[in-house]
Order: structure tokens, then sequence, then C-alpha cells
């Protein structure tokens, strides 16, 4: 049940399709050269496979304890979150000016999926702590940011994001939370939240509590929503922890997965009202955390991906000690599972999938680091688009994929995987949150169709789809060993096109009908985009072997790229046609008809 | 969190799909009236929801307990079984000959769906027992039926099926628990059996074990296997119970679903050997076994189909009742999230795969009770082989569907979903052991496509084919309503035919490339049954329109069809192109390049 991070796999993709030579080339990530990278993603590798990976299991069985408003973690987490801030692992890609180590989002983004592959429950924290990080880096004053930021960046304190409430879920236009002007620049926040990740643990000496609430004289809906900062403890003028802030865990929920990872209800002001300052500007927080959405929704992706790499690691591992069975086509002796061809087809398309997925999410990271920090305010642009294109399509298919090949992981155990001790059924329970929270894969996907797509007439992915058509016209030069692997992309790009034609064309006429198919039309562009990823991938493998690498991870690479083709992108052809075809039979009868 | 019973859809289904009519022609099922049926419904729905399903929820909560040896069920098991047996109900469609009701197949299945879907864990005992009862009924002595089968068909009794052993999971030929000759007519068993459902539990006097084990001079492999009754107690001359046998439950699994049903590791001979008496021939175990198995696999089919509609129910139920977000083309206030086309996609998905499980299931139940009483060899043979081509579908393509919609019935709750006090994630988990019990998925397809296919020449099929082009030239002389099913289902019945002539054909020449395209074609099969099966519902619904009638079922039930039609069917090309295409590329990689 050990975990060991794919590093060769992850520097491929960072050195042959995500363009880390480029993004060096960056103002500021000058240091981030591939030995460098190299030598991080190695330590970091050591660190997931030795501390995090082996409290996976049991911090799943212990799970976090709630007791008198306080939260216990599970054995070990403590000490190694301790750690985890000591290696400098919370820092990584933080702004230099407040002791982060100011890496590229490329990189940092590999490293995350160690710790959420090592350890989905624990990642949690550094994940929402990082979120916090940025919101303050971005939007904080400069009072706000001496305060919070240094502790924060060093991972004494870690941090929250408070925006649900039990009438709101996903609806942050229901938000109640009230928050009172004191006159002397703080605030009084009254209101309860739920689903607050790590709103209360025992692993730091405070925790910074952003929260979403609404001013006495705030408008209606979402425009009348500010941002807060609220610690745990508040800060003493010396930036010493002072009284206890009225801000308190008053139950976790019992859940089906990440049972190491306290999620709270948060009572505010109870007693008196929890202080607080204002982030930013008043009625503008709906603005601020959509900045930081693209960030959080990014990560949730990656989930998906680390679980899928986890669930994969243990099912080979399994399938290749576990010997029952003769072989199909006959065998003197019972043979290892992974011999027979269905268990072959499971692990591959795991593998493939995975391999597609790693190299979609680290070249929309490598776009970020471009958005961000690329010179040329064109380049810039382009990449921003690229990037909001994309991050519904990471959100919503790395994590969808990701439940599939965890339910595959299950399956290649055979009964073992319905045991609770074996741990697979464990990837399954945890990645079954990922395509919910930060936003359900629904509303991903109507982000991507309305926002993403519609409101600009379907541009960027005109320009992706040129970009992809690319890459064709490559594989078409590339001989018969890929000619598959064409064919059946060229027809999943035509199903993208034809599908987003149609959903930019009907988007405002008939919106209900043309959203029926917005789940189906981001399924379709998350297998396209791995599909045109793999053929990136075994472009560069080719070119590898056609230059004497005898490396057997080129070989490798081509041939699960092929797979690719052959098992996973057949499936576009059909999703074009419900997007398409399916809308008003999805409409047609009365509800009380369902 | 309660459950329905669907008697409408079944009752249609009985009537116009699954020709209760002609069933009830067959000799000895004449009392299978449909008014009689309908009130036998009746009754097992008010039981099903008003006895079985308020203790599911506490029953996953609770669990099963043991200690010491013995097994305690969750509050409320043993009244509920109780009453159960009480009712009738554990002798449906048993032989009349010892208390059973007699029951033609096609009707006891639409009440077993009921069991299922209102407490699938509960369920498990009687459909153990009725596997039991099924095997001594056709194998046992005159003395052993006399001796078991009244207490088990009153339910007085239960049963139990003891196959596994740890080294050999779903590999009959690895068993080695011992079966040693005593001289007078008994044997004394030896062994170890492993995930044995309701092993042990207190809710009956006695439970009969049929064990899987060797006699001393056993041939190797699956030719030495002979079935063995061993009771929990011995049974006295005059039927009484008699000494505690040496069979014990030593400990039970900690399982990701299904915790009420007790999953047992049973011991047998520990302390000198567990008294039982050979069933049917020496070595003929197998041969019973696999009698019994079509029994079994079909019955967990029916889970797939059960655990969907208590999901549908539920997901149906909040979506109704869950107000939050505007509608996507504007609302003055937040609506029911039934309203969002997203969640509409999802139950319409859910409920037009029920409806096609439903039919395709209780329209194979039907051809068993034929292939059992038709008085007609040809008849009986016909339906024989339309039943052996259609288990593995049932069993497979029904549980595989079955854990996409406990998927589905997740997502639509949100967040909510992923908290266990909301119910909808114990299906998810009870779900996803009816994928690999009784043969993993995999398994059944390769009995598919080997044993029901390639070995007839795809003769079966060719018929199956045969019968869905009839559907299809039907639906051209239905009008435009129905063009785009009759579309999609012809392309769909195309793939099919491609796909099994391509596995007919080259089967023997490339078992290995064919195999991995088994579990592909299971999916290709079950989803083009389901779109033939909603067809024909699609036909006859519109001819009862066409005569006046004005229930909305009718309409609404040609709607669902065209949305299977739009949504489900149109993944079928794509499918046959991975059957046909994906051989090579699945087993080209080196197995330590996986």
């Amino acid at each position: 049940m050990g975990y060991a991070a794919p590093v060769k796999d992850m520097m491929f993709v960072l050195k042959e399709l995500a363009g880390l030579d480029k993004v060096a080339q960056l103002p500021g990530f000058e240091e981030a050269t591939p030995d460098l990278v190299e030598a991080i993603l190695d330590e970091a590798g050591k660190f997931a496979g030795g501390v995090l990976a082996p409290l996976n299991f049991s911090g799943d069985r212990e799970g976090a304890k709630w007791h008198d408003r306080a939260v216990t973690m599970p054995a070990g987490f403590k000490e190694a979150y301790t750690q985890f801030a000591e290696g400098g692992w919370t820092a990584l890609d933080c702004h230099p000016e407040f002791g982060g180590q100011g890496l590229p989002r490329v990189v940092s983004s590999a490293v995350r999926e160690m710790w959420k592959a090592a350890n989905m429950a624990f990642s949690l924290c550094p994940l929402l702590t990082n979120g916090a990080i940025e919101a303050l880096e971005l939007c904080g004053s400069p009072e706000q940011k001496e305060t919070y930021l240094p502790n924060m960046i060093s991972g004494k304190w870690t941090g929250t994001m408070n925006l649900t409430e039990p009438q709101a879920g996903s609806d942050l236009a229901a938000i109640r939370t009230r928050a009172e002007p004191q006159g002397d620049g703080t605030y009084r926040i009254f209101g309860q939240k739920i689903f607050i990740t790590y709103g209360e643990h025992d692993m730091a000496e405070n925790i910074v509590h952003l929260v979403l609430a609404r001013l006495p004289d705030a408008p209606e809906g979402v425009k009348g929503i500010s941002l807060f900062v609220v610690p745990k403890y508040l800060i003493n003028a010396d930036g010493s922890l002072g009284e206890r802030n009225d801000a308190w865990c008053v139950s976790i929920e019992h859940k089906l997965g990440i049972h190491a990872s306290p999620t709270c209800v948060m009572a505010f002001g109870d007693h008196g009202g929890a202080i607080g300052t204002l982030v930013g500007k008043a009625n503008e927080g709906l603005k601020y955390m959509f900045i930081m959405m693209n960030a959080a929704r990014y990560a949730v992706g990656l989930e998906g991906l680390s679980l899928s790499e986890r669930a994969y690691q243990q099912a080979l591992a399994y399938a290749r000690e576990r010997v029952q069975g003769r072989a199909i086509e006959g065998s003197s002796a019972p043979v290892a599972i992974v011999r027979h061809p269905d268990i072959r087809r499971m692990l591959m398309t795991m593998k493939a999938q995975i391999e597609a997925m790693r190299a979609l999410a680290y070249v929309v990271a490598s776009a970020h680091d471009a958005a961000f920090h690329h010179p040329d305010e064109a380049e810039r642009k382009r990449n921003q688009a690229f990037v909001d294109l994309m991050i519904p399509v990471v959100k919503g298919w790395l994590t969808e994929t990701g439940n599939e090949i965890a339910y595959l992981g299950v399956q290649i155990h055979g009964g073992m995987g319905f045991i609770e001790e074996t741990g697979a059924a464990q990837h399954l329970r945890d990645a079954r949150i990922t395509t919910i929270y930060e936003g359900t894969t629904g509303i991903q996907a109507n982000d991507l169709i309305g926002r993403k797509i519609a409101r600009e007439g379907g541009a960027t992915l005109k320009a992706v789809v040129g970009l992809m058509q690319q890459t064709i016209a490559e594989l078409d030069q590339a001989g018969a060993e890929l000619a598959g692997l064409k064919g059946s992309l060229a027809k999943g790009v035509a199903a993208v096109a034809e599908a987003g034609t149609y959903i930019a064309t009907n988007y405002a006429a008939d919106v209900r009908a043309v959203a029926v198919g917005a789940v189906p039309f981001l399924k379709l562009m998350g297998i396209v985009s791995g599909g045109w990823m793999m053929a990136r991938a075994a472009l560069v493998a080719r070119a590898k072997m056609a230059a004497g690498d005898a490396d057997p991870f080129y070989p490798a690479k081509v041939a699960t790229a092929v797979y690719y083709g052959a098992h996973i992108l057949p499936a576009a052809a059909g999703l074009a046609e419900v997007i398409v075809g399916g809308g008003a039979s999805a409409l047609a009868i009365p509800e009380d008809q369902l």
C-alpha cells in the first residue's frame, strides 16, 4: 500500500510537454532548471512516500476526532505536519517577499500531485492554507500581509476558506453571515459556516479563517458579499498570539471518505462576535473568491490525478502478486492475474488516462505561469484564455476519471477490494468528494459552455482545436505505428469542433437544451485534450527513439498513447451525438412523471 | 430515505414485455394471473417499504457484530426476518412439494427486486438460502430433501454456499477443503472457507451450509470437487435439532458496504471434523454449482437494478426538495435543483437505464420459466439458449450500471451526498460488491464471449440480433417521434453484430486480443439490449395512446425511450471500435513497463 512518486513521467511531462525550459525563462523563475526541479521532485517524493503515505490508511481508520469544540488529528499527523513545514513544503510557490520560494506553478503542481497521492486527507490542510495565502497576497492590506503571510507561508499557521452555509450550498448569493463594523477598523462576524475543511485541528498554533459575510448596508445577492480575515487566536501588536477569537468548531461531519480531514461546522460570533478585518474592498468578496477559485479548482482536479496514480500503483502491485486462474490461452499452472487480458485492459485504462491527465494538468499549470509572468501582454492574455477554458476541464474531467480509475482499482482486487483492510476501497471513498467540492462537475461544465465558450463565441476553443489539428498533422508524418491514434484523435477533434460550434451557436436561443450537454461536453473535451497530450507525448518519444535513445520508457509511452487512441478516444463521437442531439429528450417529461 | 416499490412499471414490464400471460399458460403456473401477480407485488411492496427499508440505514450504521464465534444482527433484523418467513416470502418460487408456492421466476424476480432495493444486506440471507434450496431440489437425495427443504422453504432455517477459500478466489480448481468418509454414509469436512455470506447469524434456528470439498481419492482440479451439506446443528432422526456441528464462524469481514450482511470466515473441522453428507454424485460438485450459478448471477444482476431504483428515488426526492441557484435561463428566485438541466440529465440517465434494466431482467426471467416449463422441447431449448447468453449480460451490465447510477445519486446530492447521514453514499458502497461477487464483470464477459458466443459460432447471438432487427422494423413504421430512437438502435444493433462477428471469427486464433474486448462487448450488449427493450416499451406505449389510453405513464415511457436513444445508445459504436480495434494495443507493453 505504499506510494512511489512517478518522478520519471513527471519530468518527461514537465520537460517535453509543459515547456519547463520556457517557464524557466520567465522573469523570476530563472532558478527552475531541470536539474533543480528534478532534485525537488526527488526530495518531495521521499517525503510523500516515506512520511505521508504510511499515514494514509491509519488516518482513514482513526479519523479526525471532535471533542468539546476541538479536533484531534489521527496519530502521526501533527508530527508529519511539523516535518512538512520544517521541510519548507508550505512555501513552495508563495511570494518570496514573505518567505516563499517563488517556484513556478508547474513545479509546485507536480509536488502537490505527490502530497495528494500520498495522503489526500493530509494534503487538504496545505491546500486550503495556500488558497488563503493567495487571497491575502492578492487582496490583503500591507498590514494584513505582514500580520499573516510570514506565519502562513512558513506553515506555522494554517488557513481556511469559509464560504458555504447550510441554506447556501454552492449558491453564494444566499449567504447570510453578518459583519458588523466596530468603528475601530474591525468587524464582529456572526453566522454559521459548513463544510469547512480543517476549520479546526491541532497541527498548528493558529488558524486563519477567510470568511464571506455581509455588511449591514450590503446589497442583496452576490454583489453584497465581503471577505474578512478572522483568526482563531487574535494577534497582538507584537505579532504574538492573543485572545481566543469567537470562532468555534461546533461539530465535524461523518463522511464517506477523507476521514482524517476534519470537515467542520464553524460557528462565528455565538459568544459576542468573532473579530475580523475586511480584506480588500467592501462587497467585492465574490470577485476575490473567483480569483482563488481557479487555483482551488485546479488543485482539486489534481486530486483526481493523484488518487488515480495511487490506485494504479496499488492495483498493479496486487495484479503482479496475486496468482489465480489459468491463462485464457491455456497454461500449465495458475498465473498472476496481470496476465489476464481484462486485468491488462483495466491497468492500461488506468495508466493511459493517468498519463494523459498528468500531461494536461501540467500544461495548464505552465500556461498559468506564462499568464502571470510572461513579459509580453499578448502572451499573457493568450495563456490566460487557455487556462480559463481548461480549468473546468481539469477540475471536472480529472476528478470524474479519477473516480472511474479508483473504481477499477477496487475491481482488479476482486473480493479483496471490498475489504477495507486492503486499502483499495479508501481511494474510491476519498475520490468521491472530488467531483463535488469546489463546484460540482455540473457547475464546472456550465462554466465551460457558458462563460468560457458561448460568451466569446467559441474563440479560444477554436484556437485550441487549431493546436490539436497541428498535432494531427504531425502524426500524419509519423507513419503506420501512429496511424490508428491519428485517426481516432482526428475523429475526436472533429467531435469537439462540432459540439463546440453547436454550443456557441445555440446557447443564447436554447440554453436549457444546450446545458443538458454540458457535462458530456466537458468529458468530451477532457478525453480529446488527453488524446492530444498523449499524441504529443508519442511524437516526442518516437523522436527520442529515432535519435537512438534505448530507454524502454519511450516505446512504452508510444504504446500507451496508441492504447489511448484505441480505447479512450472512440467514446468521443458518441458524446458529440449526445450533446448535439440529446437536449430536448432530457427535458421532455413533466416533472411529476420523473 | 424510504422506498416505494415501482409496481406500476413492474406490472407494465411483466404484462407488456415479459409475456406474463404466456408464462401463466405454462403447466403449473396457471394461477399467475395478472390480478394475482399485482396483488402479490402490492403486498411485497408494503413489506419492502414498511419493514425492510427502514432497517437499511440503521443496519448499515450498526453492522453485524461478531463475538465468540457468534454473529449478532443489527437491531430489528431478527424480527423482520421472522415476519418475512411468516409472510411466506421465503417460499415464493420454491417447489410446492416441500411447501413452496411454485410461482414463476418472472414473478419472484420482481418481488426480489423489492427486497434488494429496500434492504440489500437483508436480502442476501434469503438469496443464499434460495441458492441452497435450489441445489438440494435439483441434486439432493430424497432423504436430504425431506430433512432440509421444508424448514428452509418455510424460512425456519437458512442456507449458505461455501465455495471460496483464501488461496482460491474465483478459481475453484484450487479448492483444498477435504471430506473424509466415515463409513456410515457421512463425511467429516476439514477446511477454511472465506467470504461466506450469512455463514453465521441469529435470525434462524439452524443454518444449512453447502460446502465444496475434495474426497480423498478425488482427481486434481475442478474434476475432483464434491458438494456436501453441512448443517450448523445436526438433525436428529425425528427432525429435531441435535448437536452443534463443527462448523464455526471464526471472524467476519470489515467491508466497504452491506455492513449488515455478515461475511464470514468459516472453519470446518477444527475440532474433530464437521459432519456432512454428499449431495448428488462424488466429483460432480462443480456441475451442481454451475446449475445454481445462473440463478445466483441473475440475482446479483437484479441487485444492480434494485440499488439503482433506490438511489433514483432518493435522488429524485432530494432534487425536488432542495432549492438552490437560479434557473440557467433566469428566474426571479432560486429554484429546486430538479429544474437544472444537468440534474435533469442525471435523473433521466438513471430512470432510462433503470427501466431498460428492469425490462431486460424480467424478459430473461420469463425465458427462464419457459426454458424449464414449456411443453415443447424446441421452445425450452431456444429459451435456455437465450437465458445462457443473457445471464452474463444481466449480471455484468446491471451491476456496472448500478454502480454508475448510485454514483449519480451521490452527485445529485452535492456535498450532502458525501455525508453518511444522508444515506446516498450507502447505496454506492453497497453497490460496489455487485460487480465482484458471483464472478467479476471480467469473468462474466469471458463467459459471454467464450462459452456463449465463440463456442457456438455466435448462433444464439445472431438469433437475438434478428429479434432486435424486427423491433427496428416496427420502429420504422412508428413515425417521426421514434425516428431518432430507431436510428440509434439500428446503429447499436449493427455494432453488436459487427463486434459479435469479430469475436466469433477471431476467438480461436487470437483469444488474448479478443478477450481484451470482453468487458466492452458485455457493456455493448447491455446497452443495446436495453435499447431494444425500451424500443419495445415505446411501441407498446404508443399503441396504448393510439387506443385512447390517457394515462401519463405512456407518454413518459415514450419520452424515456427517446432519451435512451439519444443519451445511452450513442456509446455503442465507440464500444464496437474498441472491441474490434483495441486488442493488440492493450497487450503491447512489456509487463515491467506497466
